[in-house]
């Protein structure tokens, strides 16, 4: 590439609110091996529109099974809401790239820079405004560490929508300024598991003390969503309407790259159940599968829940209560228990469909990183750049930095762009261990491996 | 103002990096009646450059003494340092004004875009390089909430300084993620009161119990300055550098607003120390003091803790201890003791003396608000406009409501600009307060006020 396209380049390449995407991108409508279909749990075959719209919201159901229409125009109420917190700046990492000695050009699209302090935002609003124009009261779901809960009851703030949200007992309790910032915003949070749904009450009758899990808030969230009339589930993450919500990633980063004849040469993203990597390198997917451009396409995976790096391509099911459809993905195992590592959004143990499909076809590259060297280059991160990164995040930016020192060593002008999906305030507690030096790796042994897998359904 | 000037505005007013301030703009040159001279709290005299710049970095000092240079070229590392977190959005809060059902246009510029939460960074950066351009190897701070401080160790991490904060012993222990904060940034924090100072002994033996106090840490934190070779001693507030450094808030809103061709009526901000206040109005000042254009300026102040609305214009001691500079400035008292409310950085018992000579003269209004009241706005302005505020910046969402809801009443369009000066993420504890319906107002009483006002320093 010309050296001249990087100087004077600004440190942000912001995009003007006029040049943001008016369009979802669905990559399986180019895909040559399109995603297995989902599959009713009940009768094991491929799940219908009706059954899906019995749980997810209409246009939710139709986005889910819809893999032919290349571009789903983006309503203009969620534009509208769009433009609250984006275009998200698509940042040059002069300092980084100062610090670590590079050849190569770094670049990072921040999706922190709203309340939800991530990227779930893109989804939730546009899951919100589906449910309100369907003419739904509310909507119900479950979360962990809390970033999916906030994002989603922001957008219901935003559109005037009920919103239910069941979190993981355990970050309930350790994470109470993630459930007052949910509940500033007018949702209803319920400790998972519950008295208030029959599948909690065995649970809590079974495992009186237990912290709850999200695979158990997941059925509370469902079973709640069909005990209400006028409420649907939304989730916030694995689904195909979700990587197609999070496209927008992917479009504004090639838009601002493009607009600055930028060319990538690895895209770099974390991967827990796949919702920010999907959207980052949706674009750049499509056209490597049309034949337009290469790029390198690198998952990022926590060693202690490697599941495209150590799981088995398979159908499986999405939630421990196996009430949700069945997904065709890399997995751990449905009844895989990860270790209590910080990065709560990558504790899942599935790949989402459109992903494990272009692993398997190998479009993208997938790797493993350990909790404390992240942590250090979270570190390094935040005192060059400013911006304190998420544990989730922080996976993408060790893999950047390895490929950065591979380019000092060779000599070599890459560029690579890497997703910063959001922001580290609410883990400061993580941080704490890791400034103590108390924090521990916990890779996946073989033993839990096999032990997990050996569980897996007999489908397909 | 013509209507069209509205039609198809972005949400947010950016500015590009190159239309950045290269400047910054010294309001004391343009005033007629120059604040106050600090003095020796030694001798009673006006405090020298010598003298200054013992407990000061030489520039803090000479800027602290410049009363005649209206422009102050901001040096290139520190636009560097600017880059990455500026030039901060200007905000057509278009669904606050759709929620309110206001004729007017409300603007808010907001400044918490960055790690440390708040506009704070603006001066930490300046103070820090100019340190180490000096070949300091350190500087000590005080906090008290931890915006101060985590800004600064930001801007240390960031030029590579040492960074050493005395945290009031009560936050330290009750806000543990801004401590961690400042360590992830490789900052030293020390409860205070503490054993490491002479005053901090002193005070320890007379009240065991003590949870400190600003007044003690700032003593603190200049014993240290003083006892370490190569160290000085940085403030983030109240000083006549601070605002210089701030200034560049109302310069990058006055050049966007210009851009968009739109002329403000009113301009909002919260005001304890000034550092935010001072900031934005500063060129809106000098324009009104050159008689150029008229604005409204209105500093939004606690009823807990009102200086300027209910404080004497007279010379105070700046600390409890009285070992820094005496400024004529709106006071409460030094030994002012403000309610436990949850707006830590309105917690001040003076107001710069560049505002306090303002308001004065004439040139500025100031009001007063509930807390209770301020976090109703600050729930209302979340939901609509995505932003959570914080405590300290929802004073001047409800000032700016309420003046929205005048036009509302009289039908005029006017252009209301208020300061959104920071997040409220680590505030979350307020918030739940709010949420459960447990805060209480602490307007200050008659009787305190008296007291407090008597023991004012008989100087001038």
């Amino acid at each position: 590439m010309a050296k001249d396209v990087f100087d004077g380049l600004p440190y942000k390449l912001f995009l003007e609110e006029a040049e943001m995407p008016k369009a979802w991108y669905n990559l399986r409508a180019d895909m040559k091996n399109k995603p297995a279909p989902l599959l009713n749990p009940a009768t094991g075959k491929p799940a219908t529109f009706e059954e899906l719209a019995s749980v997810f919201c209409d246009e939710g159901a139709r986005q889910e099974l819809d893999e032919t229409t290349p571009w789903i125009a983006i309503p203009q109420p969620i534009r509208d809401f769009y433009r609250v917190y984006r275009p998200s700046p698509l940042i040059h990492a002069e300092f980084l790239e100062k610090l670590l000695g590079t050849p190569a050009k770094i670049f990072y699209k921040f999706e922190g820079s709203n309340t939800s302090g991530s990227h779930k935002l893109n989804s939730a609003a546009a899951q919100a405004y589906f449910a309100k124009q369907q003419g739904l009261k509310g909507v119900t779901t479950e979360t962990g560490a809390g970033q999916w809960g906030t994002a989603l009851a922001m957008a219901c703030a935003f559109f005037g929508l009920d919103c239910q949200v069941y979190m993981v007992k355990v970050s309930y309790e350790q994470k109470p300024f993630r459930r007052e910032v949910m509940h500033t915003y007018g949702a209803k949070v319920t400790a998972s598991p519950s008295e208030t749904t029959e599948v909690g009450r065995k649970i809590l009758a079974e495992f009186p003390g237990t912290g709850g899990s999200l695979g158990c808030a997941i059925s509370e969230a469902v079973e709640a969503a069909r005990a209400q009339d006028g409420y649907r589930y939304v989730l916030g993450s694995v689904l195909n309407q979700v990587m197609l919500h999070q496209s927008i990633i992917g479009l504004e980063t090639k838009s601002a790259l493009d607009k600055y004849g930028i060319k990538p040469d690895i895209i770099i993203g974390c991967a827990g159940g796949g919702s920010n990597l999907g959207g980052l390198i949706a674009p750049f997917a499509g056209e490597k599968i049309r034949g337009e451009a290469d790029y390198r396409l690198v998952a990022v995976e926590p060693a202690s829940c490697p599941s495209l790096t150590r799981g088995k391509f398979a159908y499986d099911y999405c939630d421990t209560g196996k009430i949700c459809p069945l997904a065709k993905m890399y997995t751990l195992g449905s009844g895989f228990m990860p270790a209590a590592t910080h990065a709560g959004g990558l504790r899942y143990h599935g790949m989402s469909p459109v992903l494990s499909q272009l692993y398997h076809d190998g479009l993208m590259e997938a790797c493993t990183v350990k909790q404390t060297e992240v942590f250090a280059a979270a570190r390094d991160f935040a005192r060059v750049e400013g911006i304190l990164p998420a544990p989730e995040s922080s996976h993408a930016i060790k893999a950047a930095i390895d490929e950065a020192l591979k380019c000092k060593e060779t000599g070599e002008e890459k560029v690579i762009v890497f997703g910063l999906t959001g922001t580290g305030y609410f883990d400061m507690k993580a941080y704490e261990r890791f400034n103590k030096g108390e924090m521990e790796d916990h890779p996946l042994s073989d033993s839990d491996l096999e032990k997990s897998l050996s569980m897996l359904p007999q489908i397909g």
